[in-house]
């Protein structure tokens, strides 16, 4: 099947008379997540993880994923006549290197130049040079192949209250064009999906989990068009629109749109974000001012309104993974419980939430060792039935009106040992200790890690990923600029300094292969504390409330501090969540969340 | 007299056709410290403190110093005409920018350019291209003026044995040989004295507490040059330098010889330590390759005898401190102490250890309030009587032939408030925090700065500076390229990933103006620890010993494990010290390093 879709391809690279053809795992705007309609590297190589990019040329065929999927890549690429391409292993060319290898002098590349962003189309052809290749963008090959393809989304977008957003987008267009402004630019093209859902107060679902609706922007300063499926949008939105003088075009009518844009404007726009198809149909002479989008930094910092929100959602949240660690831990051994009726479980337990909307992301339900592998993700095939002895660790959010969740809590179901008791309470200390960090403002994830990461370290452990990430409101439960890790990462862009009303997870863990994994992650808020001679000090405020099983922590590997930190947490989280509980669960939370000595 | 300086240059200018005129500070070789010969900042302006730049045009003369300095300078330049430019204050230009602005078109900029680093000249060049500015840079007017100058030190040099530094010179120049083939490059030129000092194995006496030998390199695949005034150099230098074919040229005829390198070399430099002169005497066409000397990381990682040595020094710096100590307790408030005779006596201490050679730097010796300033320094004219109260701040360090010491030690002298203790014991917890740190290979010293910062900035305190910098083996007590600091300040390199073999202060501190200074400085040795799946593990050794006062601490603010390390380290004072004291002083010893509780 993939070997009849790659000679389709190759006829039509023919056809066109292109030599090699790229296809990368990517939508029109550089998301993380991408709808149905974009999974055109899954449907030609038949590798469904979430990163890869797969390279066609008349003779060859080879798929490009790094470290996380190495087996899984290599298992579903047998007998497709496509070669594995380690990343980042010794002596593995990259795309690059392999085009430059494999393309003929005054060849020519093609892609769909809509999803391939443009810094790395500028990039290749840059290191393609010498061999004077030519560029063929405009064609999706694909869509002549994938004849089942699905629609694109369809689905309704919805306005969202000032009372959930707390700022109008006529104040945050204002505030926009004022940066704008401040580097010269007269005009924006934005086209990352949380920007635009959040600079329009709109939200949709085109993206699952990510509440977010197909759609590109241009702003001027005196102008604003958004580029969407009209029928999507509903009578308030179109309401609110002709109020704040926003401008509705068709969706890919953008591609014409910025053919026409005038080469006196000056452009503002990160070309890490918007595609190359956008970018090469500017017109050559307009200036550009490549830089990252001021909504970034403006949607990181939440406002007093938002905060306040997100406290309710965080307190809803914690009610439905209170009740469903009730559940478990009381229904354990007595009725059959898998990784997916726990999931599922624990998904009706948010579904009762009032102002619950969907998941923030696939629910990770990992028993025993299947928690040490870090992307693990239950499925109908293969999954594990729980038994009353060691731990689960469930990692789940929710989408509410009043914000985006993200909670991990590893829940004991029985015996466990005395190693994993001590591995619990080093991550437990490890959340805390990061939690009550007080620093000076200007500091970045990389500063504050090592108080996360420090516990593990004294025992010679890691986690081989960051700490946290930022978390949006009612948009993806991975938003930039803010995170912690101890390294720089230059595709992240999680470096930013920590500023007030930002939300970052705190989740550190320990994870050992074939035996446990062990995560407990809170949300934390950025505030302002004293100012003073040395500067303006910060700190963080937990908004995440659910009990840290008490039966896996050893207070005996904590100090003073850290056993007062653990329980002036579990008093607020009984505090919070006790008036929404039944009796039984207030019974319960009250014995798990005592004060430990 | 300053008057008259200023207008001989003027007359100077006149006579060149310059319109205007650089004095900074610095020597040939861009030290931190310079010679009496070098001090022509200060000979033209007045001003005494250690950084600074002097500008005169026609018209006008100013200095740019830093924060640092912003009173002591005022004081110092008022009726000199000069006028003082406080950098990074609001609204005060740069020295380009003050440059762009008074030079005229076509004009003409001077200085010495073997006293101005090639990366400053040609940035500087960059910013006055728009005025097409000329650049005079071969004649030091200073010179015919300053009639009385010193003459460049003749101090002798000598030979340091490898069973001091460990690795002979033949072997630093191959490894040095192999970098140069790495990078393709032909030819080295090295300018920096430390790194001189260190590749040859030699020694000399140029500048005080510097241990250096004014002198320039240049290394080819299989020649090495050292431009050295040859009455310094021992008998068996020479001999060592025949030996190792290392041939001896005149101090200035390095200026001469790199016009002659031919045009098909590859030159290996660092322009921000290459003064601008020999930079531009180089032929235009040669390949240059502009990078951090190679020598820089080789001399931080110290060697196994290296660090054998330096425990050896650390000891007898140690058993001089601690008779410091023990006579400062026991006669505070008996015979008249100063600020100066606590330092004098001191020095006589270290003086009596064997192997000592000088001071590695000028004793900070500062009493209660004295103390809060951070680069206070008491002369015969303005210093302290102290008294049996308060505290006294020692910041020292020695030369030996086993290695070059710096440390800091608060002595409490008679009563002392619960602030005070409470402060010196944050101090102890930070020092001892960042000291105990375990970490991955990769961190560099912004990873882990909030060990030691962050039990002050729980209290909503900082320290203005670093946390700590890299000591040279009997060099430089600053040396590059390791240090810890929370930012990145661009003008210090101090940002490296911290390897094996590195040895950097640790010196958290408290400084309350008008009111008291605390600092408490070790230095650590980084070790290698376990190697796993994670990664390499890393982790300090404590090589300064030295009773911390316990007077001062409150362990009421310590955890327990803060208790146990203070009480381990001053277990392992006790032991390292006491066999070189007398009965008296170990009995005193043995009470300050007594284990609390």
């Amino acid at each position: 099947m993939i070997k009849t879709r790659i000679q389709h391809l190759r006829a039509l690279l023919a056809e066109n008379q292109i030599d090699a053809y790229i296809v990368p795992t990517s939508d029109f705007h550089e998301s993380e997540y991408v709808g149905e309609y974009f999974k055109a590297r899954k449907y030609m190589s038949g590798f469904t993880g979430s990163a890869g990019t797969l390279v066609v040329t008349t003779e060859e065929a080879g798929l490009w994923t790094d470290g996380r999927y190495f087996i899984q890549a290599a298992r579903q690429l047998s007998d497709t006549g496509i070669t594995l391409f380690k990343m980042g292993e010794e002596g593995v060319p990259s795309i690059e290197e392999f085009l430059k290898d494999k393309l003929p002098k005054n060849g020519v590349l093609g892609f769909d130049g809509r999803i391939i962003n443009a810094r790395f189309g500028k990039n290749l052809m840059q290191k393609l040079e010498a061999k004077n290749i030519s560029i063929q963008y405009e064609k999706d090959l694909v869509d002549f192949i994938w004849t089942d393809r699905p629609e694109l989304s369809k689905e309704p977008a919805f306005l969202l209250d000032i009372k959930y957003s707390g700022k109008a987008s006529a104040d945050k267009l204002l505030a926009l064009r004022d940066e704008m402004k401040k580097k010269g630019a007269t005009v924006h093209i934005l086209t990352t999906l949380d920007d635009i859902a959040w600079l329009f107060n709109i939200r949709g679902n085109d993206i699952a989990y990510n509440p977010v609706v197909l759609s590109y922007a241009v702003i001027t300063l005196d102008k604003a068009y958004l580029f969407v499926d009209e029928d999507k949008l509903s009578e308030d939105i179109k309401t609110q629109f002709t109020t704040d003088k926003i401008e509705v075009k068709d969706y890919l009518a953008i591609y014409d749109f910025v053919k026409d844009i005038s080469s006196t404007e000056i452009i503002l726009l990160d070309s890490k974000k918007v595609n190359y198809a956008i970018y090469n149909n500017l017109k050559s002479e307009v200036k550009i001012i490549d830089e990252v989008n001021p909504t970034v930094l403006a949607k990181a910092t939440k406002n007093p309104v938002e905060i306040e929100n997100l406290r309710k959602a965080h307190i809803k949240d914690g009610v439905a993974v209170t009740k469903f660690m009730y559940w478990l831990k009381n229904n354990i051994g007595k009725t059959e419980i898998t990784e997916i009726s726990a999931s599922d479980y624990l998904e009706e337990r948010r579904k009762e939430q009032e102002g619950f909307i969907e998941l923030s992301f696939d629910t990770i339900c990992a028993y025993n060792s299947n928690a040490a592998m870090m992307h693990y993700s239950a499925s109908p095939d293969s999954h594990a039935v729980l038994q009353p002895e060691g731990l689960l660790l469930v990692d789940s959010g929710g989408q509410y009106y009043e914000g985006t969740t993200d909670i991990t809590r590893t829940v004991v179901l029985g015996e466990i040992s005395n190693e994993v008791k001590r591995h619990f309470t080093a991550v437990l200390r490890s959340m805390l200790n990061l939690a009550d960090a007080r620093f000076l403002h200007g500091c970045i994830g990389l500063n504050l890690d090592i108080l996360a990461r420090g516990p593990l370290w004294e025992m010679n452990l890691d986690y081989k990923c960051g700490t946290g990430h930022g978390v949006g409101y009612l948009l993806n439960v991975h938003e930039a600029p803010n995170g912690f890790r101890w390294r720089k990462v230059p595709e992240r862009d999680d470096g930013c300094v920590l500023e007030e009303g930002m939300v970052t997870t705190d989740e550190p863990g320990v994870y050992i292969e074939g035996s446990h994994g062990i995560r407990t992650e809170n949300e934390l808020v950025c505030h302002r504390g004293e100012k003073n001679e040395y500067g303006q000090f910060m700190y963080f405020e937990h908004i995440t409330f659910a009990p840290i099983d008490l039966d896996a922590v050893d207070t005996s590997y904590m100090s003073k501090t850290e056993i007062k930190r653990l329980n002036d947490y579990h008093q607020q989280v009984y505090e919070k969540l006790s008036p929404y509980l039944t009796a039984e669960e207030c019974q319960w939370l009250k014995e798990y969340t005592r004060a430990v000595e």
